[in-house]
């Protein structure tokens, strides 16, 4: 623990990678482009699900489990979803000693295998709408990998769900969309940009790819979620029919949606600072640790007795005891900064002594000296101001990064310089998408829904546009 | 749901698999040998896993995830280990377009790849225990596959733990196996053996297995959970060595544990009856479902304020309403019972007049006309007496169907005709347990540990022996 961080500012991809390793979020795995997610890591995202997944139950959808290898010539069903997929599969060949007959894909995402199975479940209206999710490892084979933000394995939930008619899809595709920016924004503290994507970047198979994108420390955006509203494409290619309240047949109007462990990895990049990781409250493994300091028997007790009293005012709070002998003061403040806990508290005989405990904000750094009466109460109006404070900050942070740019030569210039998010007009033309990407290594992020804005013309060509949309560098 | 389902005592592999498709527990995949797990059954897995999660997390365990994929080579590092594994693996031969330069096997199991790990965290004792715990999806191919009890892919939790002493291993084995135990008699409401395994009947790779074994409704025995104790095997092959207390260096004790889906095949199979699923009300999904019942308006409004009342004084229990209008009160009714929902409360006009619902049991189908006043806490009170009785019910069916044998010929004669649990002595010659395996397809299930016996002698050779082991022929 002793050797300091790279500085985010030197080199945020070396930051990132350090952080990683010594808050022990993960680590790499002997398996190519495969990491282990260590207990810490595990914590955070074990948090993460259990509020997605609550959030999914209130809304009317269940979870099953689906098999994770699937025939190769399911891919083949979907134009689009064979070509985007295929290549980035992992293939098994053989399986109990023997050749198979036909090879088996790991399931990059599971489209075609829940298709399958919907085409025997769905019969009737009656049997409509079907709300699954499902809870999963999935893989894709990567050049590049990125612990959290690009691995060849990684765990996500995907929504899979079958509709009556084409509106009640697109409602679906817009309220997981919301789940998504709320927890996004609630949970994560990340505020999020909302709103389709455009043809060149939504996902294969779909009619419309919806996302939320996040703004990251070195200003690149990342991706954090998905929401596809696939129209009828899957339930034709693998005729999901059903019969409809006025006796006539028709296809199923679908939709999938994903949140994976990169939300760690946002996590990390959107609030971690020069000490290490910044955690929300609201997720954080442990939201509090307390530092007992004590020497002699005597203050021992003293401070064990206070301790006692404290944990439990605290029930509802994650509260990790750092009792540790083998390490001293400064390595354990170290460590617990490093990784991010919101709040620590010392307890010394010092601050018994005079009723009170110092409690230090790990966003901030502020420390205060709090009496031992209110100690319970002040903690936890804390760890709520925490959490607004990191979003307010985060949405600053994005602020400052955001730039309206009008013209080409403004765009180009500072994209080279200063990158961020880049408000534009767009044509809608794919060539000018392709161009700025080539000459700027900029995509289109998302066309944000919410945004009330005048028509324009488009940055690079200058012909008339209707929306602005968000650029940037992307992970 | 018209068609009754097939009697137990007719053909109790059919019921089964019947029960599986008519309660919507899961479903044949079209990947050979694997199911999908659908909403209802994977909603009675997710009930176990998250008590089973609470009991380790209270143990000290954390959760960690480690790849899929683990390069072949691991496999040859544990001889014992390879063998039992190897022809059972899916085997990974491309990736990404590419044919690899070394074969990935889909994880089987994970010590091999776990222990890597290991040999790169833990230096010292300071490093240990380590404890932790898995959730994950594994994979072996099978050749006779059967819904939730053999399946190639199934979900599991394993459970990988290193210690600095032997005796901690131990220690830590036997705690594993009582978790499995309390969880398998106080949640599943299934009684169980336990003790260690027969050195021919245990993991590869182990020191000794211990075990918990069910009795199902057809006599046969379930393997439900086990525990390993691998001592230095993996440490040594991995190379995990540490510095202990002393300053010298020792390799880590080791330990495995597992539960699979294969515990929702236990639930079916120990508590089932001839109309479907009995779900012990503790991990049920549904815990109570009520049935409204009215025509007129006012009917409904009157149904629909004491069905407000009930569902608020029954806030922390699992109710479902079945308000359907499109199906009719018998189909409802035979539905509920073959999804097994412990308590079923009928809520019609001519009950409300007299100011009381219909309750019944699934368990014994005992109904009953409570006073709506008293009716939540009936409910309650009654949730612990089904979980009670179908504890009680499957230890007395397992007494009726267990017996003490001495002698050979009354073994081949009983194995032949009831099945059943066999109660006898064994010499301790892996070649008797050949043989009788052999010659009446019983294995050695466990050598219960809370057993006081005198010693006898091994009913198959007549040699004198120390233990009374338990024979039966099992799934």
């Amino acid at each position: 623990m002793a050797k300091m961080l790279t500085s985010q500012t030197d080199d945020f991809s070396g930051w990132y990678n350090e952080v990683i390793a010594k808050a022990e979020l993960a680590d790499n795995a002997p398996t190519r482009g495969s990491m282990v997610i260590r207990p810490y890591g595990y914590t955070l995202w074990e948090n993460m699900v259990a509020e997605l997944d609550k959030m999914f139950k209130a809304t009317g959808h269940v979870n099953a489990y689906f098999p994770l290898l699937i025939p190769e010539s399911f891919f083949q069903k979907e134009a689009e979803h064979v070509e985007g997929f295929s290549p980035e599969c992992a293939v098994v060949t053989h399986g109990g000693g023997k050749k198979l007959e036909e090879n088996l894909l790991v399931r990059p995402t599971s489209e075609t295998i829940i298709a399958d199975m919907y085409a025997k479940w769905i019969q009737s209206y009656r049997d409509l709408p079907l709300l699954i999710n499902q809870w999963a490892n999935v893989f894709r084979w990567e050049l590049r990998p990125r612990a959290f933000l690009r691995t060849t394995e990684f765990l996500w939930q995907e929504g899979h769900t079958a509709h009556a008619t084409e509106d009640e899809a697109q409602e679906e595709t817009l309220r997981i969309l919301d789940i998504y920016r709320k927890f996004a924004e609630e949970f994560m503290a990340i505020p999020v940009l909302y709103g389709p994507k455009t043809e060149a970047e939504k996902f294969p198979g779909a009619l419309q790819t919806y996302t939320i994108e996040g703004m990251m420390k070195d200003g690149k955006a990342l991706q954090m979620g998905t929401s596809h509203n696939l129209g009828q494409n899957f339930s034709r290619a693998f005729n999901i029919d059903f019969q409809n309240q006025n006796g006539s047949r028709d296809y199923v109007y679908q939709t999938s949606w994903g949140m994976s462990t990169r939300t760690v990895g946002a996590i990390i990049m959107a609030h971690g600072d020069d000490k290490g990781l910044v955690l929300p409250p609201q997720l954080a493994p442990h939201q509090v640790v307390v530092i007992p300091i004590a020497k002699t028997d005597a203050e021992k007790t003293a401070v064990s007795s206070v301790l006692d009293e404290l944990t439990r005012s605290l029930d509802n709070i994650r509260v990790k005891i750092d009792d540790r002998d083998q390490f001293g003061l400064g390595w354990k403040f170290t460590e617990w900064e490093t990784k991010g806990v919101p709040v620590r508290v010392e307890l010394g005989p010092r601050d018994l002594s005079s009723k009170q405990a110092v409690v230090v904000r790990r966003d901030t750094g502020e420390k205060n000296s709090v009496p031992l009466s209110s100690l319970s109460n002040y903690i936890k109006e804390l760890l709520n101001n925490i959490q607004k404070d990191m979003f307010t900050r985060a949405k600053l942070y994005r602020k400052d990064h955001s730039l309206e740019i009008k013209d080409r030569d403004s765009f180009v210039e500072n994209t080279r310089n200063k990158g961020g998010f880049i408000h534009s007009f767009w044509c809608g033309d794919p060539a000018c998408e392709t161009l700025i990407k080539e000459e700027t290594k900029n995509t289109i992020r998302c066309i944000p829904m919410d945004w009330d804005v005048d028509n324009g013309s488009c940055v690079y060509c200058g012909r008339d546009s209707k929306k602005q949309v968000v650029f940037a560098q992307a992970y």
